[in-house]
């Protein structure tokens, strides 16, 4: 057994969705989130910038004593998870190859679709990951850079949010696809008006799910999983002033946060 | 006279508008610009943090041996100008007070509105120097976060973006105001789409215009202006990879950027 807590970080209050699977499947675990509030979004921002951001809070998230890592963020996974595996010796999980998996297990057309940040597109990693599963899968992506805000202003179902979500999945349903990655963790908000959209006969994967899953049953491997009885209690880290954190936040996860504090990431 | 460069600086590509009127009325000038596209946008970011990404970029300008500084950003020149004067010795002016300015000379029926970030819209920084200049303005301010990145797609005229713009603007509608300040420096992009809506009887108000014409009026007074013959070459730096930054930037100044450099502004 190992009683110190999971770290799961993101650029911002996306990550929540992955907080929330860890929850409900790992009610024992103690987690640890930051989210980098202060320079949110990282998916119109490069490579090399992106890597470094996630280095710092990783340095930060070191010093709370985690047993593991999730990186919540499909940007970070796509762009960065193989230097950060490569820089820290402590088991780090991305979002990306999970529901890679998943998308290309869901596939029967052989035609799937992925939406996400501009850099996650740019960076092509589902795409590869996907294909590595199973190569006779054709891929569509589409970056959609207006869900993040669409997300945070509130409008999960307003008309003007059909219209957007029509405007970028159009090319997909063209394309035929029958399975869609929400390839940002911002995007399960939308879910509803995208499955409405390209109909009940297109899955929808939410990468959080089998990300949560699959790190747990690693935990459980090397016997790694919390015994502690007592209730684990959780901490929020953010990088700028928590007010519009915990107002996103609680909404995300019908839990009251009220443990969150500001660090200042740029010192790490 | 002073041979001395201009310090021009915004969290990103916005702030070329202000460029482009300092190209126009003072074209002997040279400019060193600041875009701080890794931490960007700072709009639904704290006054804390805006204020130190702010100190941070002019210690970078104080580097290049400017003679005075314009802050054309809104979300910084209405959360930080006071501080960012106090602290540094040298000439700074924001897009703000200008900005008020003309609003309240432009109004009749002492009813004006405007539209900006989260950030410049709750400092009531434009309300507070409007009702200085005439206290019988009434001001109707309204926050409009997906603004800046319609603009950043590229989606200037779409018929989703009258749409978003008509539900932003609907309650200045209903408020009858004569006049409304374009209270960020991406939104002189929609002002097409936002006159449209708003009508032709409704002043549109672009704070970089006086910004720009007032702060050449102040150089002149202390022979602060660049009499050199020979053409200024301009400098353009940014926070993260130069390409996207670039590519907006042409479109706005209508002015090819050969020279944009990388910089690590945290160091600052």
């Amino acid at each position: 057994m190992d009683n110190r807590p999971i770290g799961v970080f993101d650029s911002g209050v996306g990550g929540l969705t992955v907080v929330k699977e860890l929850l409900q499947h790992g009610p024992n675990e103690q987690i640890i989130y930051f989210g980098d509030t202060a320079r949110v979004p990282y998916g119109s921002k490069s490579k090399e910038t992106v890597t470094k951001y996630a280095k710092q809070i990783i340095r930060f998230l070191l010093t709370k004593d985690v047993k593991g890592l999730i990186v919540a963020c499909n940007t970070i996974s796509s762009n960065s998870l193989g230097e950060l595996q490569h820089t820290f010796n402590i088991p780090i999980m991305g979002v990306v190859e999970p529901g890679a998996f998943m998308a290309a297990d869901a596939t029967h057309n052989q035609r799937v679709g992925v939406i996400g940040t501009e850099a996650t597109i740019a960076s092509q990693a589902y795409q590869k990951l996907i294909q590595k599963q199973n190569h006779q899968v054709e891929i569509f992506g589409q970056a959609c850079p207006l869900f993040v805000p669409l997300v945070e202003e509130g409008w999960l179902t307003d008309s003007v949010t059909y219209q957007i979500v029509q405007k970028y999945l159009a090319s997909l349903q063209e394309a035929k696809i029958d399975t869609l990655v929400l390839g940002c963790t911002h995007y399960p908000l939308l879910a509803s008006v995208i499955q409405e959209i390209m109909g009940d006969q297109v899955t929808l994967i939410n990468p959080a799910l089998e990300t949560v899953e699959r790190f747990l049953r690693e935990l459980q491997k090397i016997k790694g999983l919390r015994e502690n009885k007592t209730p684990p209690k959780h901490e929020f880290y953010v990088s700028d002033n928590p007010r519009k954190f915990c107002e996103i936040g609680t909404r995300i996860l019908s839990y009251p946060m009220n443990s969150v504090t500001q660090v200042n990431i740029e010192t790490y």
